[in-house]
Parts: structure tokens; sequence; C-alpha cells
């Protein structure tokens, strides 16, 4: 078994904010990040999949597929996106880096069997949201 | 004579966007990056100044001034804002990364003389908007 | 259950010198890293942190919560210390960098419950040390 | 337990290519990276060891021989060259990043009882490639 | 006046030999470097363009209108070739990093008043080939 | 005319104090940097040569005449070391970053044109002392 990880660059924009709490919740509790207009980030998306090296062409997951799944379904969304007003999922969630590795694990999900019917799993989303901040999450198979 | 140059990060967001041009020229010119709500970027800014060692300090600049001046008048003001919006410069200028540079550079010679009035001389603003671009600036003596 | 990390940036001296060894011994064991007066890295700490993402945050950790324990109990002793000297626990231990894991473990441990009783757990304690050399260390539970 | 990954640098030259297709095929599944004369890249190489901190070195394993075995037996022989035709273990392998994981931690297992006979243990081969492709795998005891 | 510096990636393939002198003086000179196949690495090529900021764009140069500049003449016949068999400059050139800036000048150069008639200037050439090793080049005007 | 900078790593341990001041002017003047067992960084050393490609080589400087030099007169003598105490340069220096660029430059210079009596010249020192700050200095010729 063995783990290829691939990564994605974009630029996006969120504002942390929640429809739980009241305006002044929202401000004491995200601060500058609950700022009306946003902010954003360079955001590098790791995807990462698990299988064996098939033999005859000695990889674990066609890049290319993968890149183009990626790309339709995550990148090409949110590159340049106010993430709070253009992805639907955030409707409901707080539009933190730790959800929106819950949005692309929910979306590369829903597509993956499609793609890949035999194979690699998805193993692992990874998102380095600033130098210093990391999120990442076990994919459940 | 020797340069010292020091980085700041902070995250903030921007759009494309100017006057000067209806609506659909706006779109046709800057794509994606003229999305309403606009999108973000982790900004590293390098601040370079430039002049002898000082024989007591062995330093060109006093680092904790420097650092406590663009803290003042470039990071607190920047770090999470809408450029567009918080910052009054672009009212009359479209929030690209080579403006910022003009706007950070304008704002650090308004108070250089009165921060630093023994030297040594603002030399260079540069400004790394993605890993794959990157402005500089010369400053004019 | 998702995964956080947060990076801490200091710089240290330390010296590789063990009182169980001779000092012929500890010479020929260390070579220049037993110098007497020491050298320094610029150490990267990655604290890791494991839990849910709350509802109403959506956040595994308060940020800010994490930052000032860091900040008291590990950066503010140990950035710009020699670690010999200033750090008590390296009475006993040789100042490695296996060891300063170890170290920053017991102390954010100490107050672990104390700053988060309702979690997240402290899960994992990364050092880079230097561009080619990083130590890990799996936080029991 | 705690783990140590050193990191070794080398460029090497590829070609993706496979006895078990044809040359259409080949050319068809890899595209660029069937080109004849192949492509290169700067490869970083991860050894990860895992094992106690012995006591009186404050040291999961010792740097130095670590480095010896890698150096001798996969950054020596392989720095510079064509792994297809320099590398023998390539004679039955398609020269991708996940099958050099392979070969590499063949060669450090051949060797690793003799070498490090009371520990630590190999435990993970990670490969970045390139910027944004990265190979890791788990070496099973 | 600004500079902006866009980078591009890609990995390629290149053997350093010069038929000014015999295959021992070639090995001598050269060491691993002039191994008949070739080795290689992930190139990262920077174009930096100066010009005045337009005030229509807040721009100095269409980001798009350059990148596909260099991407057509560029990146598509230099990415996974070897750069000896590939690219008919190298010929008469010994294909050093040092003569891959020479290339990529004299190619952007002869187009670059057709794609680029009202400017920027193209300024200079930047290519980094390890970690270790970067060459830049001032274009002259 | 191109311009060739290689890169050198190593860790050192300094204290920034000065004779020319009391001991308390000098708490105060460095803070932390001035703790009596120093501090230490891993510094990258870029040294930059410039001069025309020759024609047989392809190269600007044979670089491993260079890394020779840089090693036995830099590298060697001030790895692991803490430069206060073995480098003597530092009897009548302040041992701050920009002091050592002086050093570095000086050290350089005194062998340069026995070892490159054809060129290229010396252009340049850069040190990278911290993520954040950097330090360089033009070679005046």
């Amino acid at each position: 078994m063995m783990r290829v990880t691939r990564c994605y660059h974009f630029p996006a924009n969120h504002r942390l904010h929640t429809p739980l709490l009241s305006d002044a919740e929202n401000a004491e509790l995200f601060g500058k990040c609950n700022y009306p207009f946003g902010h954003g980030h360079n955001y590098t998306v790791e995807i990462a999949v698990e299988g064996p090296v098939r033999a005859e062409t000695g990889q674990v997951v066609d890049p290319g597929a993968l890149d183009r799944l990626v790309q339709s379904d995550v990148v090409a969304p949110m590159a340049h996106a106010n993430l709070n007003c253009k992805i639907p999922e955030f409707g409901d969630l707080v539009a933190t880096t730790e959800n929106l590795a819950v949005v692309i694990e929910q979306r590369l999900r829903a597509r993956w069997d499609e793609v890949f019917p035999e194979g690699p799993a998805l193993c692992r989303i990874g998102i380095r949201e600033t130098l210093n901040n990391y999120i990442s999450k076990a994919v459940a198979r």
C-alpha cells in the first residue's frame, strides 16, 4: 500500500460568522475574522489517496484523472470566490478551514466511486490556510 | 552600505474593479478577480532599508522600531481587512498588488523621517501575492 | 474528528553533552555539537490537536487560547535562550531536539486539562530543527 | 517512542515506460513522461525511523550512521543518474516515484539490521517529486 | 516604475557536454553531470518585467498575456523534455542552466514587441535549478 | 554578464553585546539577544558571483571551486560554532548578521584573486537569519 498526495492552490475569501449567535457574539468570538467583507487566503489543498502500485503503470492513481476531478469539483468553483456566497454548503456552516475540509471531502466522496471504481481510496484531506495554520482530516472508509 | 529586508505576513481581501470602466469591461478585464465579493491572499510584505552598519549596535536599523512602524501603519489596518473598503487610498485606485505596494510606500514614507531621522533609507517594497506572483518597487530618494 | 496543527518559531541555543559520559566520550559522541558554547537553530515547533468540529464555531480549537498557552509555557521561556542553562528540565536531559519534544509535551500536558477542559486532545508535537532534520512524537492519551 | 525524519536531496532522470505495453500504449498512458530521453526532477527523499530516545545520547538514531547508509546505498548511485539505466531494479519496474520508494525501501531494509542491530526501526519512506506531488510508504515490520 | 515577477515550473532533463572538448575532457570537467543519459531538475523560471502601473488596470502587465507567451514559447516545448535533444538552440550550446537563461531570453525577446507593443519591458530572467543553485540575468535594453 | 548564486547552510550561535556600552546599556539595546549564553540560528548564506558565460563550459563559475572555498573559509570554521568565541573577527565587532556578512566578504575577498584569477567577480553576500530577517551586501569592486 502506498500513499500519493497531490497539492492544489487557489486564493479565496471567507468570513467567519454563524447564524447560531448574535452579531455581538460573532464579533466577540471571531474578532477580525468576522469583518463583514471577509478576508482571504492562498489555500493549498492536499488530496491523499492510498492503494497498491499497479504493475502496468507503476502508479497508485492516474494523476490526470485526479487532477480533473479536483479541478472541476473543488478548484474551479472555489478559486477567486467568496466561499460564504458562492459555495452552497456554507449556507449552513461557518466558513472555517475546518469546514472547508469537510466540504471538499463531501464533494470528492460524492463522485469518487464513479471516477475511481477500482480504487485507490481517498484517504486524507489537508489544507494549509497560512504558513502557521494547517488542517487535516482522515477520510473514514 | 548594507541592506536589511524584513518580512511581514497578513491575510486580506481585494476585488479588482475600476470606476474608469463599465461593469462589462471590468468583468472582461479582470475575469474572476472582478467577482463582487472579492477574494483574498496571504500577503507577504518585504520592507528593505539601506544604510551603514552602526559601530555600537552592529545593525543597520533598529528592528523593533521598524516592526512597530510597519505594524501600526500597514499590518494592523490591513490584516483581515477588505482592502477596497477599509483602506481609504483604494477609493481612487484599483486594489491590485501593484497599487498595494504604492500605498504601503506612501504610508511608510509619510512617517519615515520622523521615526528614522538618522536613517537608514527606505529602499524597496516587495509583495509576494501568491507563490508565483511577486511585485517589487524601488523607493525613489 | 479533525486535526489542527499550528506552528511556532523561535531561535535558541543548545549544546549536546551528557553527564553520563566523560568529556572525551562526549566529544567523540556528539562531535561539533559538543562545543562548550553551544550552537543554535531556528526551531519550528508544530502543535497538533484533535477533536470534533464544534457547530457554533466551526473550529476544533480556539486558536487564541492555544497560542497563549504555547507562548507563555514554551516560546517565551525558550526563545533566544540557551536551552541547557535556562530550561530546568535539561539539567537531567541531553538538550537534543528529541528531548526538546519531550519537554514541550510535558509542559503542555501539565496545563492542558485546565486550559481545554472540554477538549480538543493534544495529539502530536513536531519540531523542525533544520531543513533536513525533523522530530515528531505522538502524544499518548 | 519518537520518530526522526531526515531529508536527502538529489537530481535524477527517469522515463515512464513499461515493457508490458506497446509503444503506442505507453505513449497514450504516460504522455510526455514517456519521451524516450526521459526528464528529471530534484528528488527530496525523507527517511523516517522510530524508536525510544536513548538516555545517554538523547537521540533516537545516530544521524551520522543513517546518513552514511543512505548516502552509500541510495544517494551516491542515484544522484545525477538516469534511473532506468543505472539502477538495476528498474529493469523490471516502471521508473515512477512510487517504485522509487519501493526500491529505496528494499535497499535500506537489506542492510538495516546489520547497521542498526539495536534499532531504531525504519518506518517510512517519503519522496517529494515536485512541489505538488508527494509519495509516501509505511514500512511493514 | 514597478517590477512584476511571475514564476513557472517544469521538470526537464539535461546533460552537460561540449563538442569543443574530448569525451575524457568532458568527463573530467563536468563529472556526474556528463553521464550520457543526463539527469534532471524541477526548474523554476522567473520572468520579471518592468514598467509603469497603468491607471485603468492598476497593473504593470496583463498576467494572462505573459502567461500565454511563456507557456507557448518556453514551458510547452521544454517541460518533460531532454533539453539537449528537443531544444534546437542546445545544438551549439552546453545545456547548463546559464545557457538555459540565455535561450529563454532569446525566445522571449524574439516575440516581445509583437505581444507587448506598449510595454512593459522584459527585464530579468531567473532560474532556480536546485534549492542551492540560482542563475539570473539582466536583460539588456 | 550573468549572475550565479549558490547557497550554504549552517547552524551557529551568537550573542549581541558590544564593549562600547555598559552591561545595562547592552541589555537595554539588544534585549533577549544579549543573554550571556547566546542563541542561535540556521543561517543560509548566499554567495553571488558575476561574469560572462564561458563558451567551453557553459558556466560562469566552476561550482566545485566555489564550494571548496566557501566550505574551507566560511562553513567549516563557523558551523556549530559560537561566533563570538570562535571567529576572531568578532573580537572587535558585535556578532550581528550584518557584521557576519562583513566578515564573510572579507574572508572571501582575501583569497578570491588567488582562487579565481580569471574571474568571475564576487558580487553579493546575502544571509537569511530567520524566515523574516534577511541581510544583503553588494561587494564593491
